[in-house]
């Protein structure tokens, strides 16, 4: 075979671009030269250096590519790039400045400003652009009615909810990866392999096996669990395919504690199989699922015909930051022939901080693993992960034969697998890029020791808060959230729910005030002041500052008998 | 009541901060002054503006902040921001100039270079990075191994796939995106805003109702497609239930042509409907559904006893571009009471070129529709949509209550309805910005003299081919996609899959020499060389530089006898 040799490396490319001293006129047709970059010819010199196409350069010569345009030309020039490109690099320092400045002066601003009534209806109330602007222009409306307005999340006082808190290295990945714009649903290209790469690091920290496991980059834990609990699915109606029941009859149901997240509720109302198919297991005084309680479930289901298909473990729920004895659930289902899936959204990256890797034991043996970098790694929106013990199952549930995608042995369009037999999406953004980034440049120890501190920093806020004696701090504070309420001796003759209406308020206070970012919860069904701690801004003067803001605003409220909402 | 004053603006914000000139020491515990950023003090000041909340200031001065931290305070910090910002500024410029370069000189690369050995085992192998390194170090790794191997997509030869081609504003909306790193899921900011606006945009481009339509922004057509066939299911389920049938009888089917797109089968699957709940109806020489053949399956299927609930219209089939007569699809499900979906990944924005917008005529009256922005308006992945005629039908779909997600009169958790509650992600990027800098950069009517001139660079690139008597252009060349297939002379005597092989053999020919990258489909079960123009890079020359190098590569390997693979 006449195997076509391969160009090697981007480099020796360029050299070969350098070294061509001798143009061919590709193009007879004079009437094209003008809009023909003269960058064009360059690119088929190296072409004629391979020695087998050299020989018939004069078959080629004596084919005539002379064919007059039957159209306006002007009508066929699609370009969308900047005529002038110094300007437009220009205005892209200008807001990369910008966004640096955003960046390093986080704890300036702050915490949250309310959009402003003529900003909001600036926003809101645009005419659809007919006419495009200049891109100062467009920058310039950023500057004003978008950064200083945006979500919160890069200050040092964001714990409302679990949000990442962004880094430079995750803006220069964006920038990156918006320039390649590389579709890594499918075909040959670096973004695949990173992705791969990042998958096989995260396959290593969460010690899944090395032969079979294998996993998918998402939008996050929501799309992940969605992913999963279809494979979980696939997985057992396979099973009851294999043992020759009546599909009619199948009821899928799945385990998971109370304190489970709402994606597993609704991925599996988005998979048909409904509300119905959970069971929400009781848990301990920890918080984690009474195992005993599982265990009765599924005998009981099994009984009454149901099929357990699915038993859902927590790393880390997203009210107390329990985690579930994953090592019993493994075993639990192991014994049941049941897939074990785990939604480590954000706790599972506790494996990157040795003093906490203990409490996801038994990870490793999980069927399924959904977990986000967008959250404890700083990762910039949006990136998670699916991560399976066999991959196979994965390609089995969403591969789905197209005629004009098909992979092949050599050329663009090979490097099988391609990611979008493994998942919904088709055409994907390259998200591996800014994962990458962000291990490569801190390094997991590094990246533990942030986690860790978030830790850290909640039991030192605990402490701060329990010092007050009409704080009540609501226990366990098992990982980086604090939940506490307040219970100013003032309001003694109040019903609670007006107590919760003071807590509420408050929260509202030091946001509207920039303060922070708390957000709220319900335990024991009382609001309380929820502090969740995913922020490597953070310090512990923040804390300082919080604790001693919150007892100013009670102390306003109080002075001011407005201890309830007047609308 | 005592209402707080709202800041208004972040400009009065910062002259509030500059005006100040008394300090607080707000920190009694001395043993934190060594690591309290000075810039927090500045926080307070305009707190302490407000009227009311300076009569208790007092109050607050009496309260005891000391607290002794327990802990050891090196454990507490988290932060990954740069030791260096100056260094990391410069950085982050000179990658940024790098990805201006690359965008810039994009037409002097090869289209596409096979990742060589020695990259593709760096990208691959590299052990999971215990300690960070430099930024720098980090981006000399994208720089050699990542940006050259990337998808091509932006190279003005890629038409193999619809891909969009990236633009300048795209990045900069991109790093300003990851800058900010809000969270459009829930609360209230700009980014919010943001979505809304680009939605309205939407709805009036594509003229859904002003009162009821509303939509939700996601990561491409092949999401959108499972979102808005969930809502076709919940309203199909929920008028079975209104008629109190049976619900172990419902079996719902939806209808298709048979050149419907892939991720309609994948939705119908990921919702627990099966392939079985998909009728391929057949299509005309034109390739769109036939409308007479739609009615009669309809009418079949009810007679036995299956529930018809979503015909799926086609604006811009994959393989020929095609579009289904939308009017007559609307008018049929209007008629029969069934959800109407309009699958327009990249064909619906023909809305933006006046002499191919009749094409989707009938739209308008669909009942949902799936776009993409990261296809022919050239957004940086991933940016797609779904528009809803009723969004209220989204919000019943997939809303769920959550404890500690509940939404407030004030504050940040203000700004209802949220997103999240409205889609499958809780957590979701701000895709809305890049969508909403590409409009308001380029304008509507250049965005659609883009489309068009891609239409018509098509009609001249099989005017180019036709040329040739052994070449057969498949018709019609209906959009902007042109499909067709060498038959020279000098394989008269071969098999069909002689020439199959011979014309694949060639597009990784092209590929792989960096010359165009086309893809492949399979028409009338032979292989035809594709080439899908969704790229606003591409002139006339390219398309004469493309025809040549065909002809080359042909008469090469006619020459050489290399007309079938031997492996």
């Amino acid at each position: 075979m006449t195997q076509i040799d391969q160009i090697t490396t981007y480099n020796s490319f360029e050299q070969t671009l350098n070294q061509a001293t001798w143009s061919m006129n590709l193009f007879s047709d004079d009437s094209h030269d003008q809009m023909f970059d003269q960058q064009n010819s360059i690119v088929f010199p190296h072409l004629y250096q391979l020695p087998h196409i050299n020989e018939v350069t004069s078959v080629y010569n004596n084919i005539n590519t002379s064919v007059k345009s039957t159209q306006d030309v002007s009508s066929m020039s699609a370009s969308l790039d900047p005529t002038d490109w110094s300007a437009a690099r220009a205005e892209a320092h200008k807001m990369l400045d910008v966004s640096l400045h955003f960046l390093e002066n986080a704890r300036d601003r702050p915490a949250w400003i309310p959009i402003p009534t003529d900003v909001r209806h600036r926003l809101l109330h645009e005419n659809l652009p007919e006419h495009g602007k200049p891109i100062t222009e467009v920058c310039k409306d950023i500057v004003d009615d978008v950064l200083p307005y945006s979500g919160g999340n890069t200050h040092p006082r964001f714990w409302g909810w679990v949000h990442g808190s962004g880094t430079v290295g995750g803006v220069i990945a964006e920038m990156m990866t918006a320039s390649m714009n590389s579709n890594v649903g499918l075909c040959s290209h670096s973004g695949v392999l990173i992705e791969r790469q990042v998958i096989e690091w995260m396959r290593q920290l969460f010690e899944f096996p090395s032969e079979t496991a294998g996993g998918l980059i998402v939008s996050g834990t929501s799309m992940a669990a969605v992913i999963c609990l279809a494979v979980a699915r696939y997985n057992a109606l396979n099973k009851v395919r294999q043992e020759g029941l009546v599909k009619l009859s199948v009821q899928l149901v799945a385990y998971a504690s109370t304190q489970t997240h709402v994606c597993i509720v609704k991925a599996l109302e988005l998979l048909g199989l409904g509300t119905q198919a959970l069971r929400l297991v009781p848990v301990d005084d920890q918080y984690r699922m009474n195992i005993q309680a599982l265990k009765n479930m599924i005998e009981e289901d099994r009984q009454q015909g149901l099929i357990p298909f699915c038993i859902v473990g927590n790393a880390g729920t997203v009210s107390t930051g329990a985690f579930d004895n994953l090592s019993d659930l493994a075993t639990v289902a192991k014994e049941n022939n049941i897939w074990f899936h785990v939604d480590g959204a954000f706790g599972s990256f506790v494996a990157l901080d040795p003093t906490r890797r203990h409490l996801i034991h038994g990870l490793s043996e999980a069927d399924s693993l959904a977990f986000d970098f967008h959250k404890w790694l700083h990762v910039p929106y949006a990136a998670g992960c699916v991560l399976l013990r066999q991959i196979s199952t994965l390609h089995a549930t969403f591969s789905s034969p197209r005629n004009y995608l098909v992979s092949t042995r050599r050329g663009f369009a090979s490097d099988n697998p391609w990611f979008c037999e493994m998942g919904i999406e088709l055409s994907r953004p390259c998200r591996a890029l800014k994962v990458w980034f962000t291990i490569k440049e801190h390094g997991i120890v590094r990246l533990g020791q942030s986690i860790a501190a978030n830790c850290n920093q909640a039991n030192y806020l605990a402490n701060l808060l329990s010092k007050y004696d009409f704080i009540r701090v609501f226990t366990p504070v098992s990982l980086n959230i604090v939940n506490f309420r307040l219970e100013p001796h003032e309001l003694n003759d109040a019903d609670p729910e007006t107590i919760d209406i003071f807590n509420d308020e408050l929260v509202n206070d030091l946001q509207e005030q920039g303060i922070a970012i708390p957000s709220t919860s319900r335990l024991n069904d009382r609001l309380h002041i929820r502090i969740c701690i995913t922020n490597h801004r953070s310090t512990l003067a923040d804390f300082d500052l919080f604790v001693n803001a919150v007892i100013h605003f009670c102390q306003t409220r109080i002075a001011s008998g407005n201890n309830r909402i007047d609308t």
